[in-house]
């Protein structure tokens, strides 16, 4: 069963994605008499939690209300006082929960100290799309690793490229709106040097909308062959990037990068590569809770084969490209273990966007039906 | 505008696909003060068409009666009398059509017969599903080639097999009942002698319907390399198998596949291969609507290369299979043409199938929206 005042938390919760970051990007919607007195979503780090925003919007009409929140209440003091507390304080009657929060600090201690205050508690309200809007963050929780998205797009021959120089891209306009969007709401974005040499992109958000976020820019490149002229290291460019490489990097190329600006982490190789586990938990060391790879075949292939993806994001293009003008979707994938067989998972969802099809898939992680 | 009596005549003219040929496989209903006194569909060639099943079932509630039928009546004497007659000795009063019929001695004729005989005709009713539902038999009228459907399958990232000879196939049992389900409709299926050699398939129709049809099997086979063991050989298997071979083909296996009650057709050849389009022509000439094209990536890439694919289906499976341990999805494809891009197309339906999503598109011929 679906309410609108969750669907309407949730709604709130999706636009703070990747705003929020470490802490879960929630909403929270507080209702009096069947309409809603106050709302709100998680704000910046140290700032706020949904609940106290919507419950400060409330003011007195909160007294007798009840709260709508997509993820467990925290129990905890942490650079915030425990959201429970100031939902009791408020005088809230009833609290529906879309998905327990597995934070070691909270996993259900929130609700049992919602019940101790006297207050009904539902937990589970539109549990599947509260887990989906979680995604990142209840996978980060649970492995110490950011959740990583795996963008793809192919012709429906399985190519990833047009070959034709002069008009590469295979997918429409609305197709990168989408990828925008997806740039919007990631704490982070990944692409090899590969596409930094092919294709010299800039990695940012553009978007109309005015509150549009860049997000932290990595590019792997464990040699430094990252050109300096790149776009991606242009002192003008917005947001920031971090070449992310391996003590195959010169030292005069480390020096060249930190002056353009660039942050420049050295990693553990794995093969001659950049060892993706070891990038994915610096990353979640430092908060990271959403990780977008817009990676080539060699990408693509060095994040399956370390089984690093946790959602797959595969645009089809309608058009056939020759097998002789340009590469397969993947690379390097499944070399190394030949007897493992093809991975399968499931589609979670199919749409059309433009001209082209987006198919979503969940590889491994939490499964959200 | 949609009408529950047109709706029932395409029904009734689906259902009849494949089993026409050469004409087309109509549906027509007759409707009496709202109320369906009769229908029909085409039956097999020499029989009665449609209108005059529909109006013999009818009997005498035709008079005054409406006709909806999905494809204009003929108006000319062929193996069966004109249709536009037996309508208005009937009596109906007004007739509804799906599409005109531009055959030669049709193409508007029919519905200027009716009209002469004082007859109200609706031309357009419903025009773009009659169209789809009578896509090979105007196909094959304006060209006098049939109807190419090629389908495919590959993962996720675009390979044909999953890599392991124990568990080959990418889709699940909904997309092979779909793929019998096209068999049975089509009049003719093609498979190349590389896909008889590797999986030995028997290319028959298998479906719990008890009227289910065999295709004309056509294995296309430039030296005779399919095996005398194969299969399609068989003298139990029921249908028709035709090798489609060359002057390669050598004299003692010509005379070894006719002695297993093969049919060979020597056809010209296009660089080492057969010809195609030669070959489509004696198919066209033998009353042939409609082809069903399984193959593999290098007959998949030979008549998407002649330019001789109408309908493409694409099934994707939900997995990621190595690069290194099966083949692209397309072989041979534009090598001829490197300069002239990739071919574009519009994805006109977006199916989910079981575990696997469906993928449709008109490349040419009659594009149907």
């Amino acid at each position: 069963m679906t309410t609108p005042f969750m669907n309407r938390a949730l709604a709130l919760a999706e636009r703070a994605q990747g705003r929020t970051s470490p802490n879960p990007a929630v909403g929270a919607v507080v209702v009096r008499d069947g309409v809603v007195v106050g709302e709100g979503a998680t704000q910046p780090p140290g700032q706020a939690h949904a609940e106290v925003v919507a419950l400060a919007a409330a003011g007195t009409a909160a007294a007798g209300a009840d709260l709508y929140v997509t993820l467990e209440p925290c129990a905890f003091q942490g650079r915030t006082p425990p959201c429970t507390d100031a939902i009791s304080a408020a005088g809230i009657r009833r609290v529906s929960i879309g998905v327990l929060d597995p934070h070691p600090q909270v996993n259900g201690q929130g609700v049992a100290r919602l019940r101790a205050a006297g207050i009904r508690v539902s937990v589970g309200v539109q549990a599947d799309q509260a887990r989906r809007c979680h995604e990142a963050y209840l996978h980060s929780v649970q492995t110490g690793l950011p959740f990583v998205t795996l963008k793809l797009a192919m012709s429906a021959d399985g190519k990833v490229s047009t070959g034709k120089r002069e008009d590469p891209y295979l997918t429409g306009p609305q197709a990168l709106t989408r990828v925008h969007e997806l740039r919007d709401r990631s704490d982070a974005i990944v692409a090899g040097v590969n596409t930094v040499i092919a294709d010299d992109p800039r990695l940012t958000t553009r978007l109309a909308r005015p509150d549009a976020r860049h997000p932290r820019r990595f590019i792997l490149d464990s040699r430094g062959r990252t050109p300096l002229g790149a776009k991606v290291l242009q002192a003008d460019l917005p947001g920031s990037t971090t070449i992310v490489t391996t003590a195959y990097l010169p030292a005069e190329r480390l020096r060249a990068y930190r002056k353009c600006g660039a942050t420049v982490w050295s990693l553990p190789t794995a093969g001659e590569c950049v060892d993706i586990l070891a990038f994915l938990r610096r990353l979640g060391a430092e908060g990271v809770l959403s990780v977008l790879v817009e990676g080539g075949p060699t990408l693509a292939g060095a994040f399956l084969q370390a089984d690093c993806v946790q959602k797959l994001l595969l645009f089809v293009a309608p058009l056939l490209v020759s097998d002789d003008v340009a590469p397969s979707l993947l690379s390097g994938f499944s070399a190394a273990q030949p007897d493992a067989g093809p991975r399968r998972f499931a589609f979670s969802a199919v749409e059309r966007i433009g001209p082209d099809v987006l198919l979503t898939a969940y590889l491994n992680g939490i499964e959200t039906s």
